[in-house]
């Protein structure tokens, strides 16, 4: 009987879509002013939402208080009011489309559950765009 | 060709997560402030989606005023402005963790759907904590 | 390696529900207030969902620019401020509920997705009441 | 000691924006697509603010419930799932555009307020747009 | 130059209405089942908002990581997962209503700001119910 | 007889907080990682509300169309998709602070209104944080 859990949380960040590889005009082609060379950023909306059988003694899939600190010490902590282009090792030569970023965060998470829990990222961009990951 | 209704609905309880049989350091070790033996309380907002074929009469899956009314008799009314833990009996021996309260949600509302209908409940407890279940 | 991207959209049309095969008074039975014959009208909130793999040259699953362009000409455009009954051609002999509404949606948009993603169509008509399909 | 005490509410019509007086010409270059002959619609919703002193028995501006039920007789029973133009009759002679919509709720509610009582009514036409007015 | 910077905070707790010097019965009459006297809870989304000069050193009314700690240690850490009636002083002899509620918040910040900055405090007691106070 | 209308607008931007007449250290002491030397960024919400008589030919107090197309023209294209430190001239030596850009926005929309018009900017920088202004 497998219940999914989710929490919201959120982090602030810079960043540009380009690829090194590519030129000035290249990048202004395919990320148009996604590409601004002296970055632009947004509000990103997260939501982790674990699936799992509830633990019969507490009543619990997770402890979200477990869950809300995983978030803050692997996302939140790594991503909040930086730069993803130059702070954030990751994205050293990936670029950081809310689709690679979304798969970042699934895979920084997932080696902290269990393994008869599985894991879904949701990443809101803008309040219009949206991606999400189930590995 | 199965399309997804779903209709959001709310209510307000008091509750507290224990287990009568840990005593009170234990209940307070695991639940933290949640297992405050004076209550504490929620907006439930509920979404319940039932899955299933369009009727070709008259182009409905379920008229939304019938779930409306279903989720009224069974949830509405069995839980709004209740303490869950003293005056709702499916939590007389079971602790209301969203988990559980998702879960007895979804078996009082799926025996009055059709065989070919399925249901799936999401129950946030805060804005920023929910979860889902699909039987 | 699957992802979902996500776009929101909106158009504001007027409608009623009824069936052309029903007198007056079976519409009024079946349909209720949503019968009037003078319309009434919906914000209508949309979801396009694509999933598919993540193009490694530009780290998309699909250019989101692109995705709200398709949704601009072939949603927004041939519905918004129109009476879906009477100035949408798909709606002449299918009743404009929700459910066909979101059918319809999904049938203009998925020829222009490639054979390797997924469409899945979300459609509020009201906050509360809202409707999803994957074809 | 003023206290304001807010109830949000709504309900769905369709309308048009047009004047009997001006020919059609005039009517789509001054109003556009807001002004298609057959109609558009709208979730409206509604946000009713009372404000007032607190009355020391109860604790309350006004009882909530008391103000939903004011809304639901003068204002949602009147527009819901109704054609503005065509079956209200407070439109028959005024064009109903978000400004004179959110003038006549304030006219038909605040009859039913003490004189010490200030409302201010807030009236969302889409979620993107919006208007009130204090009277 | 006033510019008003507001910060949004949130915090459950039980209560329930009611006056002990009116018997059960009045309760009843009044506060309907808000009044149940196993308590029912809300999930309380505050809104605190100061407006005064711009600091023209730092381009700040007020720094928002100060505001965010005033609310903490003066609400959040107050009335969190706490019976408002049961646990909380100022409520011992005031019934907690939304309105008692946002004037008490409003009396535990206004001695943190300066002279020469105001404080509006709206409270959400559902989605649908809001007050506020400016003092 | 003022009504007030409201148009929601939204643009991406990087910032830093920082004075240039001050070190790194006090910059840093001051503004936390809100001066993180390679910018992060926000998705801001704007929120353009106009007060005034109601134009009796039209029932508007503002075509919505014209001050959408103010928004876009004054705030979307200059701030969209830019780094306001660096590429917006009106920050080159002003802090970037949320009061400091809605008192800029104030100014740039102003003029283009008429003299019965009053303006209110509001501006969320996060879902939490935002501030508003008068003028």
């Amino acid at each position: 009987m497998n219940v999914t859990v989710s929490r919201k949380a959120h982090f602030n960040a810079a960043h540009r879509l380009y690829r090194p590889d590519w030129d000035a005009n290249q990048n202004e082609q395919v990320f148009g002013k996604c590409s601004n060379p002296y970055f632009h950023g947004h509000n990103y909306e997260l939501i982790v939402s674990v699936t799992g059988p509830i633990d019969p003694q507490t009543g619990y899939v997770m402890d979200m208080k477990v869950l809300k600190d995983l978030i803050k010490e692997h996302v939140e902590d790594a991503f909040d009011h930086k730069n993803l282009n130059e702070q954030v090792p990751e994205f050293k030569n990936l670029n950081p489309t809310a689709e690679n970023i979304v798969v970042v965060i699934h895979q920084k998470l997932k080696p902290h559950l269990t393994s008869d829990q599985a894991l879904e990222v949701t990443l809101y961009e803008t309040p219009r765009n949206f991606v999400s990951f189930k590995g």
